[in-house]
């Protein structure tokens, strides 16, 4: 067992700000704070400045001592030896984080992908407290999440499991996606998808609500569909449904094949609340095992920014023997 | 570690044989045989007549002694004491059968369903020997399948996972499943599926050489599909190919949540070979996000009716703390 006064260290890092938190071993946040991204030369000096700022934090409360460290970090991360392949708005390429937060902390690390370790954070502490077996799916620009089973998080051969954005749920003429495919659920249901839908139900229904709100703007967002929906605005409570149909249809595969407990939907766009969780719901159901529709539930997820840190604390919990 | 002359009991049972095996711990079967399912009753005698059957296998062998038990039983279990809820074809409900072999037998058992233990044995030591993720999917009459992550056979919530059949691909005008909703690769992939193709093919092609055969011996069987299509029927060909892009669908969204090692493809389809394997490698890799695509492998099973008796083996020497 851990002592009263062992922390965790979490840490989430993104192209801008670097979150860190003490974080007790029943993932109480003791205290957070935040530091600026410094991308020069790379990103050489991320780990030095993380380093210095934890020294002085722990100075200045001088009532814990580090006992492990986690980190989440965007882009794929080789797990064998926790270094990052390539993290494009930090800078690092082939980045060994692990050994290096390891040697400037002087405690275990472990590092994995900000979606995972996401997602462990709703596991352990947030919509998926208590949970075995969870799934997380990450709404925002595009669509990401993370595998939850047997209380451990799924990285598959190549680290692409919890790519749940690319769930193909168009086969036959669906929109072209990023990834080089066509037809994933990222295409329909990220903020992007949304708009993209919004833009052709405005070439479509010109006197809608929606299509007024596009003139006055010259633009759309999704937050402008959600607005429009909860207005009344029917054009838009169709792109929605059609946003929910599709994301159904996906939650409920991710049902059929790992009946999880839980599907956490997080994100932006999961902001939008009953407007689209509602109809997420009916689809689900629908597209679902009955033996899956009555025992997995559909939750949003509940630890907003601070899942990260909580989340990377977790992992190294895990790692040092702790159960979770 | 087992020591050398320790053996592994494995047991699948089905509603007309009860196969059985003695296992070392390498997976190997040492002594195989089988009994009838004695359905009298309700099956109250069945474990009596494993107990029996057993003892005196051990008495003519003479040179192993059992150290667990592992089973693979139709129908729902509870994996939580490993009782059977209920087994139609054999006459279980509510029927405590882990409890039953451990007094019996006097040694450790596990009982999990037995679609689970058989992907279990392809993962120990048929097509996913050496791999950490593996799932299977099963063409039988039905589809079904199990799922591996870690290493451990995940379960869900109400032990749907891996109800693989019950994947949802065709969201609108789908045929009506067994199981209540529509559109269920099951519904299109089973022996049942494609002959229902098959037959809707015949009206529309009443020239093809599917057509003949049908007209020949008055019905038609997936065999029938699988024969035809070898032998250059290009109806034939149709219906696999709309069956391989459903699978390869299924598959490809298996994996683009999953990520596994190989999906093992198994059950009395899988044995049509390369006229079914070849398009719906096709269809996975076109359906599957890239990194998924070239790194989870498509596989044929390996194990054929050992399956079972290996895997439940292996179930149970992985709950004894062995290393699988």
């Amino acid at each position: 067992m851990l002592g009263k006064q062992d922390w965790l260290l979490g840490i989430d890092i993104g192209g801008t700000t670097i979150k860190l938190a003490f974080i007790d071993k029943e993932g109480t946040i003791v205290h957070k704070w935040e530091i600026i991204t410094r991308t020069a030369e790379n990103g050489l000096h991320i780990v030095s400045d993380i380093g210095k700022s934890v020294r002085a934090k722990l100075e200045e409360w001088q009532d814990g001592n580090l006992v492990g460290v986690g980190m989440g970090a965007p882009g794929p991360v080789n797990f064998e030896n926790g270094s990052i392949y390539v993290a494009v708005n930090i800078g690092w390429r082939d980045f060994p984080l692990k050994e290096l937060l390891e040697k400037e902390l002087g405690i275990p690390a472990v590092v994995d992908n900000d979606a995972n370790v996401a997602s462990f954070g709703e596991f352990w502490k947030g919509a998926g407290k208590g949970t075995n077996d969870l799934v997380c799916i990450t709404l925002g620009t595009g669509v990401g999440g993370g595998v939850i089973t047997n209380k451990h998080l799924v990285h598959g051969i190549s680290g692409a499991a919890g790519e749940l954005g690319h769930i193909t749920v168009q086969p036959e003429g669906g929109a072209p996606c990023n990834c080089g495919k066509t037809g994933c659920v990222e295409t329909i249901a990220s903020a992007t998808g949304i708009v993209r839908l919004a833009l052709e139900k405005i070439k479509e229904k010109p006197d809608s609500g929606l299509s007024l709100v596009f003139n006055e703007k010259g633009l759309i967002t999704s937050k402008d569909v959600v607005d429009c929906a909860i207005g009344g605005d029917q054009a838009s409570q169709d792109v929605l449904d059609e946003v929910a149909k599709y994301l159904g249809l996906a939650a409920a595969n991710v049902g059929n094949i790992i009946n999880p407990d839980i599907i956490v939907i997080g994100g932006g766009v999961s902001k939008a609340g009953d407007i689209i969780l509602k109809p997420i719901e009916k689809y689900f159901k629908q597209f679902a095992f009955p033996r899956v529709a009555e025992s997995t539930e559909i939750k949003v997820a509940s630890l907003g920014n601070d899942a990260g840190v909580i989340g990377a604390a977790g992992l190294i919990m895990q790692q040092l023997g702790q159960e979770i």
